[in-house]
């Protein structure tokens, strides 16, 4: 591979560089561009009835700017933009934006598909850059910069018969491959043109419409450009990354850091090549650092839904904040930090998440704990005993989690394939709970005084009827000491536990039983709505799974 | 959403912050943890014979140290390791890294899997993060610190029975979590133990197990650890992120800026969560500065399928460097600024690559220019053209994209799909080549003197024949003025272009003819062997198609 192809970067020359010690502490303002990049760089673009549901999934989701499209480019985008209209679509509080190259023809015809939006963000751009200066366009410096202000003259003439209220933004297209002097000598010829002022702001953007440098470098950028530009209280720096080394959400949040102040970006990054920076990521950026994201992603789910019909793409499962396995641990070490972190923030006054791995409550994207734990040859026998506990109610006792974790492991060390907490139930339900033989309990008395409990049971063994009785401190001791003198003098209790499974007065109650059989621990389960008869049970369960 | 559930990460008190104004100027040390930190993550985890393969590809890329597993924590893991020592498959200068906690059992067993084995590092690592020191161990900083104390004690004891060479590295776990003054603290004691030199280094691992903070903030931190770290040239620094917050790659450079030596990830970014931090991501992004990466990924294509064969993920289309839209423009602006950005370089003697919109040349991945332009209704005129030219070898005059560029959209427009090339190419053929009437060539004859050249052709029209003939100052311009005197009158020669097809001396020409009726351009296209049958044909195809 020949890295001499390739050239680094330049450095910015920056006095006095700050942004390194700032703070993030507000979300900046977003602008979705989903309807146009996002859209531009499909493979199949979007109809209008699928643009129409995106479009309401972001009003819903609390976007107040969205570009919805290049309306002097095609029928489909203009026609859009109409229907939005039309059908009365566009909350007040929403801006629409409308992306147009700074050429005549295009404003004119953007000006038409506005016609009856009530606040409107014209954003208009052409390219900048040294290199589309000399392949593309083949222009001198001075002769692209004309092409920015006869756009700005002609938008602001335009504008005068525009019903809506109206706001401008221009970006020099490839800021990142544009000197930087060079932006702001263009952006300011046109702020001399559209005259904005601290009360009407022009939206200066910023696009790193390639992605060419480190985050850091990109933020000098930014910050230089945010001392340099005149008047800066009249603009609105705006950032608008792309993705290409994979770096787009650090540029931005260290853009911001830098002093820009509005975010243009898509859901999960759709866009252009490696896409544009992604908002949710963003945004959850915010959220798990206690900032307000000012957008509201609760319902992942749906937005993926939506997102995934409507783009033809899909949301990968490590997908930052939203990847169907960002919230999960097979690992062994992991699940047990995770179970007893889960276990110390529910047994916590505090308000703050806190769990080892999980930077944030799954629950907050309403995304189930079921994902949590799961399976697999990885997996220890904490996570076992998490999934039968989260997903069925059953709180196996620590002393068991051994015993039934190795009856899992063999499973996925046989198929190496992960296990589906049913598979899971449908183990322990045919290890302990359906073993019913060859000992099963026919009927059983209990006599209980404050110093001594008698027992006696029937019982049935293969085909023979058993009488058994004796005396303990409780029901359990006495099963155990009757069975002990009649069946088989060779266990010794270990360990019992029990709780309900529902809830109410009729709930039912599982009941764990440890024996020592040789110096081994046998565990048994036994389940009913009376807990002497649960824990009964359980014991002949233990004694089952000996023979 | 409740943001106020989770609170800012902290920032670091750093004096005389360096990293902002460093530059990259060489690869770190690369150790993968694919079939570690990536395997233990996967739902399906990889069977032995796909880890061979995996580790096999690993050592190809070029890599010389990789992480195994977690051999005491399996069988599975042992075995594996045995057999890279028992089938030879290790060579010389690879290292073989492998992962155990700090404690004396997995200590002992790890030995054992690494028998045999030439070039090790015993990586050993216990959580120090302040959150698993409460909730999970429930130790303090000291009995924390005698964890890592006790088993660098027993790994040196160890390895003096050991015999190959042997090198170490320790990771405070979660040392994103974990206060700096401790995690520096616990790793001084443990080279306390181990006595690293600057010939012999200890490889101190700063895991951003959970990714916690901005790029900025985690720069802070290493640049904080390697200033203030004692003997910091007895230690190599490494780097292991986490991409939770999205930002890994831009986490992972800072740190590198901020004085990190090593890198520890996986290919597209594989593991916990939301996984490591991506070496191809990384090492391309260095290559693109001009940056050897030490690393070869010029078949990505072969990584991507063993990649996701193994480990049963799979590889976005917006995956930086390796997604198959990553170099792909559907727009057509942008497929304009590539198609004359692409002209440019090719008759530019510049070794030196730069072309709009595409940060590299895909050619540098093994990745073919097919991918790079393609067409649906966003597409312009200049991405047809190219579709046609770099597919199938016709090189339309720019006079005639706007002709066939409207063919194509009106299908897309229509269908809403994206059109591929066969397909482009089938609509040019029946639009064009395959126009077979009601002109038709029968039979010509040439002369031709300097001066002069007079033509005399056979023609037939449905069922009739014709006879024409004309003198012009060439071939076309006299079958032109025959067609006028007997055909029609109303026609205008409007241009010409003509090209060969194939290469050598029995290759095609294909003839492109504008003809001007009624004040519109109407094309027609030719291919014969010779080029005066190719023109004639392309004349008769644009009078057919005025038909």
């Amino acid at each position: 591979m020949d890295y001499t192809k390739y050239k680094q970067y330049p450095p910015v020359k920056l006095d006095n560089r700050e942004w390194p010690s700032k703070k993030l502490d507000r979300a900046p303002l977003w602008c979705s561009v989903d309807l146009r990049d996002g859209n531009q760089s499909l493979p199949i673009p979007m109809s209008i009835n699928e643009k129409v549901e995106f479009f309401n999934l972001l009003v819903e989701m609390g976007f107040k700017e969205i570009e919805v499209g290049f309306p002097s480019a095609s029928e489909t985008e203009f026609n859009f933009l109409r229907k939005l209209v039309d059908d009365n679509l566009i909350p007040d509080d929403v801006h629409i934006q409308i992306l147009t190259q700074s050429r005549d023809h295009l404003i004119k015809r953007s000006f038409e598909a506005l016609e009856g939006v009530k606040n409107a963000i014209v954003h208009f751009y052409n390219s900048t850059s040294t290199l589309q200066r000399k392949v593309v366009f083949k222009k001198s410096k001075d002769e692209i910069k004309e092409i920015a202000v006869s756009g700005a003259k002609l938008i602001k003439e335009m504008s005068k018969n525009f019903s809506g209220n109206i706001r401008y933004e221009y970006s020099p297209e490839s800021f990142t491959g544009t000197e930087l002097d060079y932006a702001k000598d263009i952006c300011e010829a046109v702020m001399d043109v559209i005259k904005p002022t601290p009360t009407n702001k022009l939206i200066l953007n910023l696009p790193g419409t390639v992605e060419m440098s480190t985050a850091n470098v990109h933020a000098d950028q930014i910050e230089w450009f945010c001392k340099n530009i005149k008047d800066r209280d009249s603009v609105i720096i705006s950032l608008h990354a792309h993705n290409d080394r994979g770096t787009a959400t650090a540029a931005t949040e260290l853009g911001l850091l830098a002093g820009a102040d509005r975010v243009e970006g898509t859901l999960f990054g759709n866009g252009e090549r490696t896409g544009n920076v992604d908002i949710i990521n963003l945004g959850m950026n915010f959220y798990t650092q206690g900032i307000d994201p000012k957008l509201d992603f609760s319902n992942i789910d749906k937005i993926v839904e939506i997102y995934s019909r409507c783009t033809r793409m899909t949301v990968g499962p490590r997908h930052p904040w939203a990847g169907n396995l960002v919230y999960t641990a097979f690992s062994g070490s992991h699940q047990d930090a995770i179970k007893k972190g889960l276990e110390a923030h529910n047994n916590s006054d505090s308000h703050i998440w806190e769990v080892p791995y999980l930077p944030i409550d799954p629950s907050d994207l309403n995304r189930v704990y079921e994902e949590i734990i799961r399976i697999n040859s990885q997996s220890g026998k904490g996570g076992v005993a998490f999934v039968l506990e989260n997903s069925y109610g059953y709180k196996l006792p620590k002393s068991m989690h051994p015993e039934f974790s190795q009856i899992i492991q063999k499973i996925t060390d046989k198929t190496g394939n992960e296990l589906s907490p049913e598979y899971i139930f449908s183990t322990f339900n045919s290890e302990y709970l359906e073993v019913d033989g060859p000992y099963r309990l026919l009927d059983y008395t209990i006599n209980t005084s404050s110093l001594e409990t008698k027992i006696s049971a029937k019982l049935e063994y293969k085909t023979d009827k058993i009488d058994i009785s004796s005396f303990g401190n409780g029901p359990i001791d006495a099963f155990f000491n009757a069975v002990k003198k009649v069946i088989s003098s060779d266990i010794k209790f270990h360990d019992y536990s029990e709780h309900s499974l529902t809830e109410g007065a009729d709930s039912k109650a599982v009941a764990y039983i440890g024996m020592e059989v040789k110096g081994q621990i046998i565990f048994g389960v036994g389940i009913d709505s009376s807990i002497n008869t649960a824990s009964i049970k359980a014991l002949l369960c233990a004694l089952n799974r000996v023979e």
